[in-house]
């Protein structure tokens, strides 16, 4: 290509190294960046060196966080006795939007994965069972429904159980406004096998 | 959300600003670019100041370029008699990726638009007039087959055409690899329109 400009270049390849992104948009986004006043560009530019330096995990539940604790584990009106076992600090930021869940998170930062070569001791499970002191009382295990959730929240369950505390796994079924004649055999299969009395 | 943290937060929203990318998305990449090593992160922050930087427009065809010409304009064999007037630098990388067109362009950054209040003094139509000197044989309107390039293409065809410089348009017609049946019958009527002998 004749059109070359090295600083462009190094910006769209930026762009494209982020997952979901493709050369045309990687291109879009980066003349946009250029295009706005310079302060804009410095403030993103500012905003990832300020999160890639001030974001640690939480000492407590390993989620995201910018201090000592993440703002869930720091909350004392937090019922510390439940812990809702997730794969990614995204799913927490789900969860919370629910604000329904006043128990506290760990999150695992990845899902055993043979195929990946992701095993057990990259996960942080070690962190949580030694958050399984006698006040615990119940375990969430909200991982995906995939292969690798169903794996993980099997291996957790099976390594606390023998604690003698209580471990549960969200409820399979059809999602609300869904339509059964879309549903897929093993959720439809699920969903009955799961019902409720009315 | 009780799950607000500030640093996190000022970075989804950055990537929130981009043209075409939502709140889940924003929180995708953010969360992305800070599993990432330190360093990368770093490189990217410093990508977006160093583009900012340094990327100024071409003294002549008003392309974003690193240097005071850009590429095209500073390279010796490209024919600088021939000038395609675009919208924006990514048709110029369009054409460029031909490997077909040897002349040079002129990028206008932006299109005549009333609704949007973009008049023609809002685009670098003055640039490309000053360019207009004996030495340039056609110019070729390259903008988008919109509205807005139609209308703009013509207001700058009748500026140029008094000077006894040849003004051509792009070819209206089915693309390549079409479907006669699903063509609207604009395009339909202007391929018609439009037909060569063979």
């Amino acid at each position: 290509m004749a059109y070359n400009v090295a600083s462009l270049t190094r910006l769209c390849e930026q762009f494209e190294s982020l997952p979901g992104i493709g050369k045309k948009t990687a291109q879009r986004l980066a003349l946009y960046v250029i295009s706005q006043p310079k302060q804009k560009a410095k403030d993103f530019s500012d905003a990832i060196l300020n999160a890639a330096d001030s974001i640690k995990r939480c000492a407590v539940c390993q989620n995201l966080t910018d201090s000592e604790l993440c703002p869930v584990c720091a909350n004392p009106t937090r019922n510390k006795s439940i812990i809702c076992v997730v794969c990614d600090p995204r799913d927490v930021i789900a969860f919370e939007r629910l604000n329904e869940f006043d128990g506290v998170y760990h999150v695992l930062h990845g899902l055993i994965s043979p195929m990946d070569r992701v095993g057990p001791d990259d996960l942080t499970i070690k962190e949580l069972l030694k958050r399984l002191d006698g006040s615990v009382k119940e375990v969430i295990m909200a991982t995906n429904p995939t292969v690798e959730g169903e794996a993980t929240a099997m291996y957790i369950s099976k390594l606390i159980k023998p604690l003698g505390i209580k471990v549960s796994r969200l409820a399979y079924g059809i999602p609300v406004g869904g339509n059964l004649e879309y549903a897929d055999d093993v959720t439809l299969f699920r969903a009955l096998e799961g019902r409720n009395e009315m």
